[in-house]
C-alpha cells in the first residue's frame, strides 16, 4: 500500500487565537474528495470535525482550502481521515479531537472511519 | 481577532422566581441572526439552551429580545455561544446550563458550538 | 407571577393496583392545551410520562379527564409540568417517574420543560 | 381488574438450540392484536423482543402462532407486556430480555409498556 | 438444525497492513443474500460491520466476494452473524468487532442480530 | 375462490344530514384487519375513504364499528376493497367516493387496492 | 345534528387592501381547537387556508383571534371547514379560496375535509 | 447483449376470477434479485406492479415464485423489467399495466426502468 | 398600509447572457430576513425562484445581495414576494417566473406566498 | 463568459441497442464535479437523466467515465446541464430526454437547473 497520500503537500491550516475555555466545536464538510489510489477514480464522503479547543482555533477558510487539495491526492479512507486528524492536531494542539469520514458507497459498500486524539 | 461582539451593549434579560427545584427548561431560537465580523454578511443558525434553574428562570420575552439584538453585532460563532452562555448564567444562576448554536453553512462547511456551565 | 394555576382544583386521578414488579410505562398526550396567565391565550404542547408503577398504575381515562381540565387553567408552562408531576406522585406514589412538556414555539421561541421525581 | 388475560391458554412456545455464545436477538412484531378487556374493542400495537440466548432461542414460526393468539384474549397492556415476557422466558431461559409494547393511541393518548428479566 | 451453513466453504478473505492505531472502522453490505434452511427461499437483509483494527484491516473487495457467495449458503440468521463474526476475527485479529444483521420481515416478524467480539 | 367475505352480515353504516354541497371528506382506518381466507390468519393494514358527499355523510362511530366486524370475516384484499365501497356508496350515495386499501406485506410483498365510484 | 356552531357569535375578521393581483396566500393554523357537539370534549386540528386574494387580504392577527374563538364553540369538524369558508369568503371576497382541516384521530380514525368555493 | 435472460424458462404465473371492475392493484417486491450478465454478481432492486384487473387478477404465491427465479437469471435491468411487463400481461390480460423495477447503485449510479402496457 | 417597502432602494440585480433555450432554473434563498412594518421585528423565511430564462439569466451573487439588503426593508411577506418577482422580471425578463416566499410562523400562524409572471 | 466549459473534450458516450418500444430508463449520478469558473473552486451536485429510449440506450460505465471527466472542466452549472442533454441526445437519439441538475448551495443560495429535449 503506497503511502503517497499520508506525505503529499497540502495547504497550510492557520488558526486563530481561542478566548473562552471547555467548549466544543464541531465542523462538517459534505464535500470530501480525494482519489482512490487503486482505480485512479473520485472518492466522495462527508467529514466531521469535532474538538475541545485549548488555546488555537482552526480556521475555516483555510480548512476549506486544505480539505478541497485532496482532490488531487491518491489515499486511501483510513489514511485520509487519520491524517486530517494528525494534520489538525498538529495545526491547533486541541484537549481532544474527533475525526469522522462517512464515504460514498463503493461495489454496494458503505464505509466510515473515525479517529480520535486525546491529549496525553 | 476584535473582541467587539464580546463587548457590545444588549438589552437586559430578565428572569422570574422559580417555584420549584431539580428540573430542566430546554428554549429554542431557531433565528439566531448576527453579522460576522470578517465579510459584513449575515449569519443564520439556531440556538438551544438547556438548564436546571436554581432561584431564577430566564424571562422568555427579554430572551427573545436579547437574541433579536445581536442582529447588529458583528461576533464569530464561537464568542457569540459563550458570550451568551456567560451572559444567561449571569443572569439566573443556574445548578447548570449548556448553550448550543448550529450555523448555517458557509463554503460548504456548517459549524456547531456548544459550551457548558457548571456551579462551581 | 400567580400561583393560580398550581392551586386549581382539578378532576381526581384514578388509579388500579399494579400486578408485575420493575418495569416502565410511558403515556404521551399530544393535545396538552391551558391558559398563559400573561397573554390570556390557549397554550398548546405534548406531554409524556414514564414511570416505574410501584403498587399503583394510572387509570387513563381519568388522566385524560385531569389533562382536558388544563384547558381553563392560566398556568405557566414551567409550573404545568411540575404540577402533573406532583399530582401524579401523589396519586400512584410510583419508584420514579418523569414529566416532559414539549411547548409550541412562541414568539419563535420553543420550550421544553423536564421534571423527575425519584423516591426518597 | 381480571386476571383472565394473564391465565388465558395459547399456543406453545418452541425453541431451537443456540450455537453461539454472548449474542443479542432482536424480533419484531408489528401486527399485536388483542382484545380491551373494558371496552370490548381490538387494541393494536408493537411489540418487540431482544435478548441474549443462553441454550435456548425462540423459534419464529411458533413465536408468531403464539401472538396471534391474543387476538382473542382480552388483556390490558400492562398484562400483555409482562406475560409475554414471562412466557419467553420460561421457554427459553435468557440470560437477560426485555419486552417492550407501544400500543396505538386510545382517547388521544398513546402508551409504552417495557419489562425487563435479568437472571438472578 | 443444520450445521452446513457454518461449514459451507467461502472465499478468503484479504487484509492490509493497518498503518494507524486507535480508530474504528464502520462497514455497510445492504445486500446479504442467502438461503434460508427451513423454507429454501433466500433471505435478505443489511450487515454492518465496526470494528478496532489491529495490525491488519479487512480487504473490500475480498469481504464483497465473501459476502456474495453466501447466496448459495443455507443458514439461519443467527449462525450468518455468528460465523462473518468468527471469519472476519480470524482474518484480521482486531481489538474488538461487532457485526450486526438486521433480516427483512418473514411472516410479518422482522429480525436483528448482533454478535461481538473483544480480544481476551 | 369463496364468496363468503362479500356475503358477511356487518352491523349497519349509519349517516348524517350533509349541511354543505361540493366539499370532500376524507376518513382514515389504519386498524383494518381481516381473516386471509386461505390461510386462516389475521391480515393488517390501512384503510383510506375519500368522498364528496351528496344528501348524508357517513357518521364515524358506526364506520368504526362497521370496520372492526371485518375482524371475524375471511376475505380477500380485493373483494374487501370493493365491498367497503359498494356498503358506503349505498349507504350515503356520494357524488364520488375512493376507497384506498394498503395492506401489511405477505411473503415480502406489500398490496395496495384501489376502487372508485363515479354516480352515474 | 344541532347547528349551534355554524350560528355562534365570533370575532370579526379584519383585511387589508391587496396591492398585487394574480398570486396566491397560504396560511397555516395548527392549533384548531373546538368542543365535539356529541362528546363536550375538544378536538384538535390543523387548518391550512389558500387563496388569490382581490381587492382584500385577511388581516392575521384578527384571523388568530377568529380561530382561537372555536375554543368555546361545539361544532362538527364538517360545519366548521365550510364555516371557516363561508365567513373567510364573506370578509375578504377572494378569486378563489380553499378551506382543509386535518383532524386528529378519534377512536382511532383519522379525518381531513376540504372545501372550496370559487367566485361565480 | 445476449437474449438469455429474455428467454429463460420460469414458473408459471397463476391467476384468479376478478369479481369487480375498473379498480387498481398495485403489488410490490422489494427482493427483486438477478445476475448481471455482464459481471456475474447479483442485482438487487424494488419491483412494484400497478394494474387494471379485467377478467383476471394474478396469483400472489405464484408471483412470489415467479420473481424468485429470476435469482439464477443473467438479465440486465431494462430487459428484466419488459419481460416481467410482458410475462404478467400474457398471463392476466389487463386493461393497462405498469411495471417499474428500482435497481440499487451501482458505481455509484442508481438506475430506474419503468414500462406500461395499454391494451390495444 | 405603508408602501415604503415597495419603494426601498435596493442593490441592482446583474444578469449574465443566456446560452440556450426552453429550460428552467430554481435558486432557493433560506436566508430571506425582513422588518416586519406592524412590529419592528425581523422575519425569517425561505425564498424559491423558478423561470424560464430568455436571453439573461440571473447573477446570483448580485441576487444573494440583493436579499441580504431586505435586512434592513420594513415589508409584509406578500409585498415582498411580489417586488422581488417584479424586480427579478425586470431585470432578466424571463419567459415565466414563479416566486415562492414560505415564512417562519407568528402567533403560531404560518404563511406562505406565491405569485407569477407570464410574458403577455 | 467563457464557453470552454461547453467544448472541452469528454470521453465517448457508449450505447448498447434497445430491444423495446415505449418505455423509460432514469438514471442518477450523485457525485457531479466540476470547476467552477469564476472561483476556481469544485461544484458538487446530483445528475438526474430521464429518457425514452428509441433505437439505442446508454451504456452506464461509459456514462460514468464521461461524467467524471468534468472534474477537470471549468462550466457553470447551466451550461453544464445543457450539454450535457445535448451530448446523450447525440450519443442514443432518444424520443425524449430530461436532464436535472441539482447543485450544493454556494453562498448559501441552492440551484437546481432542468433541461428537455423533445424530437422534432
Amino acid at each position: 500500500k503506497s503511502r503517497t497520500g499520508l506525505d503529499a503537500k497540502l495547504p497550510r491550516l492557520e488558526t486563530w487565537e481561542n478566548q473562552f475555555p471547555g467548549y466544543t466545536i464541531t465542523i462538517v464538510d459534505p464535500e470530501y474528495n480525494a482519489i482512490c489510489p487503486k482505480t485512479g477514480l473520485p472518492d466522495f464522503g462527508k467529514l466531521t470535525i469535532s474538538y475541545e479547543p485549548d488555546r488555537k482555533c482552526i480556521e475555516l477558510k483555510s480548512f476549506k482550502m486544505y480539505m478541497t487539495a485532496y482532490r488531487h491526492v491518491g489515499i486511501f479512507y483510513e489514511n485520509a481521515v487519520n491524517r486530517i486528524l494528525r494534520d489538525l492536531v498538529k495545526a491547533c494542539d486541541p484537549v481532544w479531537m474527533t475525526v469522522t469520514g462517512e464515504f460514498n458507497a463503493r461495489g454496494g459498500i458503505g464505509t466510515k472511519v473515525e479517529a480520535t486524539h486525546r491529549r496525553a
